[in-house]
């Protein structure tokens, strides 16, 4: 694809030879075939080493081939990758070595591949992806272009919308964790409510998201989840929120939009973290959150203060010691 | 269903109109033909207010509405819970679709659902229902009602008690992660344990349960697993513990019975939690806690200890201030 | 097998009967029929005790019992244990009931399970085994020797090498959190990058491991890695290293090689960690480690220092104390 095509396309002003581009790749491995970006200050020698052919840039460099200059590159670069790479082309329709209860729909131009389960009453709607050990469960309704990568399960009842990814081996609307202590044992309370994850939602492999005991578990529209994140019953995600990799929300608890939990964070039950809020990685938040705070630590606390709670953290055998000279010090003046 | 009919059924006694009711909700969301419940003091204002035609309630309320009066209102809750949600109906016997090993027994009112797999040598009990995707290795026996959620693997040689629930994507069996360094690699040791799981046992979405070394990792009767919760190999938990999402257990640590470890904890490997153990979320247990002990914190100690820790930790900034005062003072004084 | 059949093959010198043993088990659970190890010396007097037929010791030990004296026990242990469990014989070939895309290549003497789906082009070398509910994406290449438990997914155009054994639920090759914000949305970053696995490369159940943006995601030969770790995209993992249960690695990060990342770390993403480097339980790697540094804590920390800071952290009321009692006295002097 030539540069002044893409400019032609996606906007942006094209400084240097108008060349042809095959691929995309990093500052560091891009060859002249290539283009790259440069949007961190970090790697500046490395952009202005670069063998790409062409790069993506705010500002005008120094560097030895053409550039494609515009306000946000890591957003240019990333429709850059989608002209590159446009979805492959699937085979539509259902696979006959695939199980679809004759209760189901799914729209003619849809594709259930081999070994995909779609469950009585479920509705696979256009565009739909439904790869192989895939199980839809009984009046599931997933809604236009999205995508569920192999073995996702979605249990009965459950609603995905539309131009969603549900990544491998995802599971949504297991039974919430209730239980009721009767003196000797955990009785069971039934998990009647359901899942609601609404459109454009991302969703990393493995992840878990669990029905509500009665009414719904709701992940808004625009979410991107990480792998390995934990999302336990009736938790309510605001619209367009980031949650990274291995961290847990416990039930009940409301998300705002906007708000970005880190790697390995939990959140308590029950508790509201306002919109925009930002949460470092490995933050414990334990009680509510006000709207555009951010946060670290657990519990959590205001992240500048927090810094400096670490730093006096890290420094206490050394505070230890200095009280120590204190306490000599302050007993031998008393001896005087 | 009439209220008269669940107090037939469930014993509580019946306060206000005899009315139908249709579903449960909670107290915010419920519809006069809805039935709610009021177990927590905090929710009073919610239960006063409450649309609900009926409410589960330890102590009569001046709400507007019929009130079944029990002990335990968020038990009874649960089992009214039981009566408007029956288990569905399922087909019984194994689908044509499924894979069952001509050397395996399942049992004529087994479930096994369409691209479930069944080894040679395995037993599916009375009951029991396997859903898609399922993976029962060889030799492996499933105990009688155990309902085997989508995509469950049960790996060779492991046990499955009665009446337990294998949520999507559970994994029984893996290998214990043991290797022998030989002075360049590690090399593998082979796990030839196996897994036991007791009876009435329910293990969330995507945990991983490692077999054996040597002997059996063994889960107790009546407990109840959280998502992704990691036991190691050769891990012993006793009966009714309660394991909340993300906790991992390493290697040949022993639970006790009654014990709760709360979201993400840790417990160390070949270390002793005693009965009745209480561990915060987060708590990481590095050696043996006795029974009943209540801990917090990394590495753990008793949980009002640690509220004061905690209290201390938030203000280290404070404290440093405090001994630098101290430092300036006793100096001052010094060159007086 | 007899004792002598075990040392002609492993070396090692037998003292005491030559006996036939059948089975291998811990110290306190052999019987005279098996054979078991003394590695640890807390251990001794199990050992002394033992019922077993046979150890394998470093040192003769004044137990009733034959024993194979070795320099490394545990090693040669999980060697006599390869003996006693020889790899269970496969069905070779590839089952009717498997879906097998025709443009895809398997071996002749691989296994592929019923219900396993291997996509086009996809090539499944000599001696693997891919189980029932595993699914290899397009392109993808599995080495020799390969075993993918049930329910393993690997996308497309990955490469798994020789001799690895991944165990069930792990993915492989799912999309990167990438995304570029545009304002009001988070744009996906395509992910067209792929991941490279070495040889004798272990993954424990439901890992998940996630595609590069552009380049590769490695992971070094000899890796071993345990239940529920999450390696983000870009990540270059070195051989031969340990990554404990539900360990998680930041994108971009570099792991050298014999590293060992205990349970529960987090490695943040774009740092890099030496060679040799060993991190405790829960360590929270933010920034570069150097080679061959212990450490642990978050912001981790040598492990020396954390020591000494978490038994201050631990003493931190009656820290506050002493400050108080020296606010106190000082005061009061200032009065006199």
């Amino acid at each position: 694809m030539r540069l002044s095509r893409i400019t032609e396309l996606l906007g942006g002003s094209l400084a240097g030879e108008d060349r042809e581009i095959t691929g995309a790749s990093t500052l560091e491995e891009a060859t002249p075939s290539d283009i790259s970006f440069f949007a961190n200050r970090k790697y500046r020698e490395a952009a202005l080493r670069t063998r790409a052919g062409a790069l993506v840039t705010s500002e005008p460099l120094d560097a030895p081939c053409s550039q494609i200059v515009t306000d946000n590159p890591y957003l240019y670069f990333a429709r850059v990758l989608g002209l590159l790479h446009p979805e492959p082309q699937r085979p539509r329709g259902v696979s006959d070595r695939a199980y679809v209860h004759e209760d189901a729909f799914v729209h003619p131009e849809a594709t259930v591949y081999p070994l995909a389960y779609v469950g009585p009453r479920a509705r696979i709607s256009k565009g739909c992806v439904i790869h192989p050990g895939c199980v839809v469960g009984e009046g599931v309704t997933v809604g236009e272009h999205t995508v569920l990568h192999p073995n996702v399960v979605v249990y009965p009842g459950c609603t995905v919308g539309a131009h969603c990814i549900l990544h491998a081996g995802v599971v949504i609307g297991s039974d919430g964790f209730g239980f009721a202590f009767d003196g000797v044992r955990h009785v069971k309370v039934p998990q009647v409510g359901t899942v609601v994850v609404g459109d454009h939602v991302e969703i990393g492999s493995n992840c878990t998201i669990d029905r509500a005991a009665l009414t719904a578990t709701r992940i808004g529209s625009g979410v991107k989840m990480d792998n390995l994140v934990q999302v336990g019953h009736n938790v309510v995600i605001g619209d367009h929120t980031i949650i990274v990799a291995q961290t847990g929300i416990a039930g009940s608890a409301r998300i705002g939009s906007y708000v970005v939990l880190g790697g390995q964070c939990g959140v308590a039950g029950h508790i509201s973290v306002g919109d925009g809020v930002k949460a470092a990685a490995r933050t414990g938040i334990a009680s509510d959150v006000e709207p555009g705070r951010v946060v670290s630590g657990f519990p959590s606390m205001d992240h500048s203060r927090w810094l400096r709670v670490q730093a006096a953290y890290k420094d206490l055998p050394s505070l230890l010691k200095r009280v120590r000279d204190l306490e000599r010090k302050v007993m031998e003046r008393a001896d005087d």
